[in-house]
């Protein structure tokens, strides 16, 4: 078996073992804030996702969302990138949703992405270089669009506070709507489907965007930070992932106008 | 058949035909702006719905987004307020997360309201008095909540334009998240499946919210206008729906410390 079929399993298996603790109760903590949850189900999910991937493959490395391999400072070798629940706050509130996010780098190149709807029942993946999918059926390249026709993603939050709103309200004023579900890497699997033209967000950690980015890539995506740089899959960063051509049309005349107050926002999340 | 049985059945063929037409390709016009879409789908299956109601019940009023009924300026007798797309922009860009939505009022009370989630294929329905279900299985009185710990829906649009800006921005800097869908009438419904705890915006038109209202209400939620007053079928209006603990919290401390904007809104929205 390849790793990408055993990441497919076990990403399978993961979102199954999820949906039969639905109807249990569940232990709801906070972490950075209070309006960052975690629950004991994010952290069993991630813990079963790593064991397994231990045990076939004890030389790989795993850096996940509930603390494994936060110390990792290199990306040689192959190493997954985890988030065992996108978007807790649907999962915790909604019970529906969320997904199941990995990312899995060889020698920091992307390998493949998989982000498992688990709610819907829907499996997004990609292998670097062979197309994306949604279970078994190929997703098509996405269109290009202008803004002023384009639906994009964007949380209402980041209008709300004075950092980011300077950056992001005349991409909003200008943009014909926006849309936010709360889930970044069903937001991103969302571009790919060319159901949202675009997302945006000044602060993601790379377990939220590893895999998606990957199956981004392969429907013409792009996904780069507001400075339109290479994400990193050991860094925090600012996020923007698009269709090519809005892709740059937001750098050119949006996001460059803001250099310095991103900037800002990378030095904040950014380890020095 | 009752008038609620007759109207169960109508929505639900109006949804199958929108599902036929999925795949054949659609007309898109402008309406009030360039970002105001209306579709021949729309068109049609207002129509439909039309000539279906008054062949049985010739003597019921009509009043729908797309043309009928507008001119009416009573509300005796049976009035079906109908949206045959909401989320149009949905539908076009995304081929999903739009809805039918007919509310019915029998002398300006309400009678019966239907919001069908056409490609979720989930219908829900409310007599008044009765509970309200969605398809077979009855909903849940929904939860209190206080601002801190909510999931809002808003439209981050109404926060990149300075009049709806001052209105609202408070509220989603204090709330835990928001979300915005894109159908006012689903994001309605979410408050009845207690999935969003409130939804906020400064202008929707009867169609929009005559169902969806009718199901909240049988939930235990509530709606009106940003300043606390009834929703009219007749008027555009503001719209705030949610939890009665979170709708008193935000019409208390947040709405009526902008009394002159929301009426500056109402005046421009509503008829003289």
């Amino acid at each position: 078996m390849t790793v990408y079929e055993f990441a497919k399993g076990l990403i399978l298996e993961a979102g199954q073992q999820i949906r039969e603790k639905m109807h249990a109760s569940i232990q709801v903590e906070t972490k950075s804030n209070p309006n960052d949850l975690v629950t004991n189900v994010d952290k069993e999910t991630e813990t079963f996702i790593y064991n397994n991937i231990q045990e076939t493959y004890p030389e790989h490395h795993v850096i996940g969302e509930e603390g494994h391999g936060h110390d990792l400072d290199s990306v040689k070798g192959m190493t997954w990138v985890i988030d065992p629940i996108d978007g807790t706050l649907n999962y915790v509130h909604q019970g529906d949703h969320f997904a199941i996010s990995i990312g899995i780098y060889d020698g920091g190149e992307p390998y493949a992405g998989f982000v498992y709807d688990v709610m819907g029942d829907k499996l997004y993946h990609a292998k670097a270089g062979d197309g994306a999918f949604v279970d078994d059926k190929a997703l098509s390249q996405i269109n290009h669009t202008t803004l002023k026709t384009s639906i994009i993603g964007i949380n209402p939050n980041w209008l709300a506070k004075p950092k980011s709103e300077a950056i992001f309200k005349q991409v909003v004023a200008d943009a014909r709507s926006a849309r936010a579900y709360g889930s970044a890497a069903l937001e991103i699997v969302n571009v790919a489907l060319g159901k949202l033209a675009g997302y945006m967000t000044p602060r993601l950690s790379p377990w939220d965007y590893a895999g998606a980015a990957i199956i981004l890539a392969e429907t013409g995506g792009k996904a780069t930070d507001l400075l339109g740089q290479p994400l990193s899959i050991q860094q925090p960063s600012s996020v923007v992932a698009a269709n090519p051509q809005l892709h740059d049309e937001l750098i050119t005349h949006y996001f460059s106008h803001h250099q310095e107050a991103i900037q800002a926002f990378h030095q904040r999340i950014q380890k020095s």
